[in-house]
């Protein structure tokens, strides 16, 4: 920013920059949606369908934005899908879903135009795609950089943050031909399973616009879950993509650290022991298998020093999937610290009963996660505690934002010295070494003589919540911490005929959180 | 340590205890050694050849530890030679090794002879080798912990400190088939390029015994020099393999971080950016294959949640090895900040021209590493002493142990807070990238059309040195701060006759550091 513009913004207060922001925004989605001026908010709290029911699409555009990813990039590789019409389509879908859940904080639609007829260019021109996503229209997480386009991460003061260049990951997303159209919203700090902050507001999940998008990838989670996008990129640092993919009812992937990039080293080891990751969003397994296997096609060892030279193993894979072996899982149900409430119980349940049906291995570990005697969260918010909270409040100070009521923000207790810090680090360190040496073992008792093959764990304590009302978020962070690869998988809805609380008396709490977690129920 | 045991050892100087433990040492020494009490220094400082000519060893003897390692691995796989055999032999010319030059630290000889003992009875019932390094005697650097065995680390005050468990790389190691029987010597903290400690004093380069065995895995580098082990593991963290390679003239490897295994994650990460690994080294480049490939065969991912599920890659190796492919490296033969002296500029301009004669590409890229611009030394020793030094002066006041004259600790200045550690960390990321993104850009200037395949580098800015003389280290460490994998390959010797200095007043220092480089040499 220019000295002058800090000056003249310093006079500003928050409430004054966020609108303006704002108004900006809905100007951009405006010029997109001939019926914003007339748009209403609907009568019902789930307005999942309303893109699907409300007519505003044609059978060819929801055609195109209900079309899994792999049959997307299919046909617009090989020219029976132009790079436009699919653009168009999913633009057309996302103004609808940004009015239904507001999920949007950027918008570059004539951006992504732009992009879309060069590409479709490039294909009349060579009549091949440029790379694995050639003109797939692919939504962003706020906080992933684009060169050009502010990046404000939910802080009002970082209106006006224009990146100087591009992260690895839309670097390597760009060059295999994707198309960038929007980015989305996520809570302040980012330290948060809820998505509100002071400069776009709250995002919403569409089953109920009364209960949280989750977080911090919550624009994403909810934005994919109306088909605003058919591969969403999210972020996730302590449960920042499972949450999200739980709260809309759609697949999520946080890959293992090194695996995929994400900003590049600049800033990817934010406390080099529990790293942020880029993963993607999607309404299909598919298109988590369509990210991946596009992104490791592209070498992105190539572009960011931290990724580890492991490409795509078609045969590992296929080892895994689609040849019949029978694979063994194991189901941990409870993590002894806080116990699931009723719909997340009976979807363990359900996913093991399906996993049996289809001839494969469910062993029960329900004490293999030690979680009180490891205190995991501990672990996790020591590290991410460590260095206080002066960075925010500066950040905050800037126009006199409060403090979202969904974060906690570090104590000065919670600070760290560097010895401290590398203590807490190794304690992570030797946990992980810990869990795998436990995984492993596995294999003197699995049915298959191999170690157990996958964990199925509950998604969180409790499906989305009202705003603000989000707890015990380990479920969702375990995965960071012991830095396993993670998939959330959609299996059921709540149903309340069969999902019954436990009767009054008969619940005995396991922990305050848990406590905690059951009232919230209530 | 029990506490009356230590109430006795706080009443005993560091010379008392000291010197009780190197009794100890030689007498396990003079256990297998008929001609220990008769041992005098020899009249040559140079005592390299001593071992071959002395007449000690008998033809079958030299044979044996004369062998590459790949042949002694195949013999020992099919039963031509017995591990017992090979381990008398490399003892043997161990406790020579050791007169000459003192690597050696702990004494585990009966062990392994016992080891070696069981290994052959294997053979003789199963027909077939335990592992990859069935029968092998491997030694390891004092600091690689083995369970029941002491490790000192340079530290009198650490006599008595006996890990409860094994190292990762020795569990490997171990499982592999491989026999232990000696640890080798480390300079005081190990933050030196020497390797002299008030424990077991200084270990010298059998090549000229006034010059230093290098630093920290010195004990290794010497030992192995002198052929009394096949492959030796050292470790490096900044040089520490690299050095002790080139004082002794020896291959080594220093490999990236988290693929071939150290301590495991309870103490692999001490900074979590410039980390400790393992490496080997060995008189012949096919030592470093046969612990590489060996050890990737026992899948380390498996014993250590810091390595990364990489497999050695064969198809990979013979692209670049043997197959006639036309490689293209880059010469740096200058950093910028210290000139390397006249032999090993004559060991560069040597390997340019054999590389060239082999038919390989050879460009110059002299200003490939932005030393100066870059700050490598302050950027790798803004990490290293982040924690200040008052871990070393804790465990050195134990028995008033003097701090060696070839240590620099860190001064108070050079703490770092969490929030200034983790700006020096990524300050380093930030140079990963930055030289990988460079390294991936030569391939617009390659004459193959590729990244360059390998640098070639200084090993230092100066052959091996008087003792305690050692200074810049940047060359050695240049590897570590940039997470690159680094082979030392020894190339000649120092000919007076053409390794001229240069005239008076024609060499103008390119620094201080480089003038105190060329002074040490006059």
């Amino acid at each position: 920013m220019a000295a002058s513009t800090t000056e003249t913004n310093q006079q500003l207060e928050w409430r004054e920059v966020a609108s303006r922001k704002r108004s900006e925004r809905n100007d951009l989605v405006k010029a997109w949606d001939p019926l914003y001026d007339r748009r209403k908010k609907l009568a019902s709290n789930n307005v999942q369908a309303w893109p699907e029911t409300s007519g505003e699409l044609t059978p060819r555009e929801l055609e195109i934005t209900n079309s899994i990813p792999s049959s997307l990039i299919t046909k617009l590789a090989s020219g029976e899908l132009t790079a436009e019409e699919t653009l168009r389509a999913f633009v057309k879908r996302t103004v609808i879903a940004h009015h239904l859940t507001n999920p949007l904080t950027e918008i570059m639609f004539d951006w992504g135009l732009e992009r879309a007829r060069a590409l479709d260019r490039y294909w009349n021109e060579f009549g091949q795609p440029v790379g694995p996503f050639h003109g797939l229209p692919i939504s962003l997480k706020d906080l992933i950089n684009i060169k050009g386009t502010e990046t404000t991460m939910g802080y009002v003061a970082w209106v006006g943050n224009v990146p100087q260049s591009n992260d690895t990951v839309v670097d390597i997303l760009s060059k295999g031909g994707s198309v960038f159209y929007c980015k989305t919203n996520v809570p302040q700090t980012l330290m948060s399973g809820e998505c509100f902050n002071y400069l776009f507001g709250r995002t919403t999940s569409p089953w109920n616009t009364n209960t949280s998008a989750g977080g911090s990838s919550g624009g994403e989670g909810s934005l994919v879950a109306l088909g605003g996008s058919p591969i969403g990129v999210g972020s996730d640092i302590a449960g920042s993509i499972n949450t999200p993919a739980q709260h809309n009812g759609i697949y999520g992937l946080c890959p293992s650290t090194q695996r995929l990039p994400l900003h590049g080293p600049d800033n990817a080891f934010q406390n080099l022991i529990v790293n942020g990751v880029a993963g993607p969003l999607s309404r299909s397994i598919d298109g988590l298998e369509v990210y991946v296997k596009g992104v490791l096609s592209m070498k992105p060892w190539e572009f960011d020093s931290t990724c580890v030279k492991l490409p795509w193993d078609q045969g590992e894979y296929k080892e895994y999937a689609g040849t019949g072996r029978k694979l063994c899982f194991g189901i941990i149900n409870n993590d002894g610290v806080v116990t699931p409430h009723p719909p997340i119980q009976r979807g363990i349940r359900d996913t093991a009963k399906a996993l049996r049906a289809a001839g494969h291995y469910v062993v029960e570990t329900p004490t293999f996660l030690e979680t009180v005697a490891d205190s995991f969260e501990k672990s996790l918010m020591d590290v991410l505690n460590a260095c206080g909270d002066e960075e925010i409040k500066r950040i905050l100070s800037t126009y006199n934002e409060p403090v979202s009521p969904e974060i906690v923000l570090p104590g000065p207790k919670e600070k760290l010295d560097t010895p401290q810090f590398l203590a807490a680090a190794n304690k992570i360190l030797r946990l992980r070494q810990k869990y795998m040496v436990k995984w492993m073992q596995t294999a003197q008792t699995s049915p298959t003589g191999r170690p157990i093959d996958a964990f199925i764990l509950p998604s969180g304590g409790h499906v989305a919540p009202p705003h603000g009302t989000m707890g015990y978020l380990l479920y969702e962070a375990i995965s960071n911490l012991l830095d396993w690869t993670c998939a959330t998988i959609p299996v059921g809805f709540v149903d309340q005929t069969v999902d019954q609380m436990p009767q009054d008396g008969k619940f005995i709490p396991l922990s305050e959180e848990d406590e905690a977690n059951w009232v919230e129920c209530k």
